[in-house]
């Protein structure tokens, strides 16, 4: 660890390993979209392979609303491998024996980035409510500022998927020129009604939770797990797609021969649904899934440009690999396709490849051969220009 | 109304008007499929227009989850128009000027049918959670005792949308020689994993209630309000299509000009979606909600004929005419297909219209001049025949 994080950690045990940590004070402010600053920040990353000589071969991967800086080795708080060990590491997509990979928390996390669960300087209290809603942009500043710190100049690529993919259409926005390429998967340049209103719904049941204490759970020494739970199982079906539901669970039931006639969960679904928001409760902070979601909602990268997506993109843009998938609803593919007639307008260097899958917006998670491929050609491509 | 219903309502005042109401008693029990049978009990509904002299002109409307039996007149609860309006009436393609329409809220439902919210003779206390489970054939066989206690020995039609079609499906399986023609609209012959995720989610979020109290918030003094409008909120967003919320809410800010950087609705599909939540707890008793979704999900017409939904329906089917909608993905259009292919296995006078639109699942509900012409043609063709 570079330095000591300074915060109190709700999720993990106190002084649980987050990887490296570099800490920012009042000389280097996070200035953020909605006014305010954070004089004091802390952003906790990893990293994996290593950094050439001419420093050319970094690669940053930005992670997905509920991911975290282990993409490619154990998390220490659940002790499961990495979200993406399937697609970084020595011999994969994204060759840790070729590149350094780059993996922070956002800010806003809960995996040792300074967030709402941390404690507020001025106060010595947990931020709570009182942290300053970031943006999908100010999670990007802050990772160029550990970049920077890292002395890599220019970024070989930025790769994300899904809020991941948000941010790397970020990079190329906010520092066309710090980044060779960039590689969006399942996202989209503005959250759409749909998914604004899925993530209030979330919002609501945690907030609906008499244990979230408006917000103050830490301090009252509560925790608003049910509602949480609520909010992560209706957004995990978001995360799939009705086909490889019904092909995984369909109406097959749970331990048992016949339909029982009660409320306890009769059907695999219900059992995998309360599975799923029962772990996801015991490694995520319910203040930090508010804030990033509302980071997700708000962001439109049109809008910082008048309306105008292609206007985002610049003569130096980056060159693009957009991929989406048939079967992902949270983020169809249509919204790829604007991305890419956005940067055609503006003569960019772009490709976009639709992977055809019944896996949902989490194949870009998932054992999908096209999407590996396309990944690991265009980082080779990168490489070697 | 024919008699005074005996129960406790937990949404309308006491003695509001619920329509018309028949009570059966012990000599006429209802056998439920879960085994045990209610003694007591009280089917509410409303009729419009007139039965003719041969009593063949009578058409019986099957609600939606949390639909009602006011389908044509004004609701005496919110005070608005009867939710079919635009189908049901004078002229109206249901006409009541020359049909004998029949609403019956169904059995576990909170509007004057006996369902968990009414008191249990056996103990007098609101039944709760000590209500058996219905089944969408539970309700059809409650339905099939009010229509002959009013005399009718055939209907001409059974017509539904959603939950209201299954009943439809339901009634051409049980009783097939007691009606003429169905009109399953918008519906499946058995609920998906993902409809049953959607339901569980919205199931946990009213139990993750503390006002819910175990299901006993009546005689508490409490009501899950919190919960329930989470449940109504998630459930709302599968009623509509990502098109239709693009195009009547984008990402439109609410009553302001910039984005608030708070959690207060920012954008005008957040406020809608409160207003649904609110307004459908001033409306709908929490634990009737578990149950009838608890019955759309247990609905299974091939699991009932050992897998094979052509089993369902005899050679004495009564004819079919099926309608789907292009956006709806809650019942997407397959599922119609499905019950069409297992119709036509067995010879079945069938039709099915697919209709396009961008209105999602509501579009039943809403103004579709295909739908109001096919529904027309089929209770002409009917009614001729």
């Amino acid at each position: 660890m570079s330095e000591a994080p300074k915060f109190l950690r709700p999720v993990t045990a106190p002084g649980a390993d987050v990887g490296h940590a570099v800490h920012f004070g009042p000389d280097r402010p996070l200035a953020l979209d909605c006014g305010r600053s954070l004089s004091h920040f802390t952003i906790a990353y990893m990293t994996y392979g290593a950094l050439n000589a001419d420093k050319s071969n970094a690669v940053l991967i930005c992670h997905a609303l509920t991911g975290d800086q282990f993409v490619a080795s154990d998390n220490p708080v659940t002790g499961k491998p990495g979200w993406w060990t399937i697609m970084v590491g020595p011999g994969k997509p994204i060759d840790t024996d070729r590149f350094f990979v780059i993996c922070a928390n956002v800010v806003g996390g809960c995996m040792g980035s300074t967030g709402p669960a941390e404690n507020d300087p001025a106060t010595g209290d947990p931020y709570g409510l009182s942290f300053p809603l970031v943006t999908v942009r100010d999670m990007v500043r802050a990772q160029a500022m550990l970049v920077e710190q890292l002395g890599i100049a220019k970024l070989l690529a930025v790769v994300g998927g899904s809020m991941g993919g948000m941010q790397a259409l970020q990079w190329a926005a906010s520092y066309p020129g710090r980044v060779r390429g960039v590689m969006p998967i399942a996202c989209a340049a503005r959250h759409s009604a749909q998914n604004i209103a899925f993530h209030e719904v979330g919002r609501q049941a945690i907030m609906a939770d008499p244990d979230w204490q408006g917000g103050e759970y830490q301090l009252r020494g509560t925790t608003p797990s049910k509602g949480l739970a609520v909010a992560r199982m209706a957004a995990h079906i978001t995360y799939l797609s009705e086909a490889a539901l019904q092909r995984k669970f369909g109406r097959t039931l749970q331990n048992r021969e016949a339909l029982s006639f009660k409320f306890a969960p009769d059907f695999q679904i219900e059992s995998y649904l309360h599975h799923q928001g029962a772990s996801f409760v015991d490694r995520f902070d319910a203040n930090s899934y508010l804030y990033i979601t509302r980071a997700m909602d708000y962001f439109d990268l049109a809008a910082d440009h008048d309306g105008h997506l292609a206007a985002a993109f610049g003569a130096n843009a980056p060159r693009f690999c957009i991929i989406s998938f048939t079967s992902d609803w949270l983020f169809p593919t249509a919204e790829s396709k604007s991305i890419a007639h956005a940067l055609n307008a503006v003569a960019a260097n772009v490709s976009f490849v639709e992977i055809k899958t019944d896996k949902g917006h989490d194949a870009f998670l998932l054992d999908e051969p096209e999407m590996f491929g396309t990944v690991r050609g265009f980082l080779n491509a990168l490489a070697g220009a």
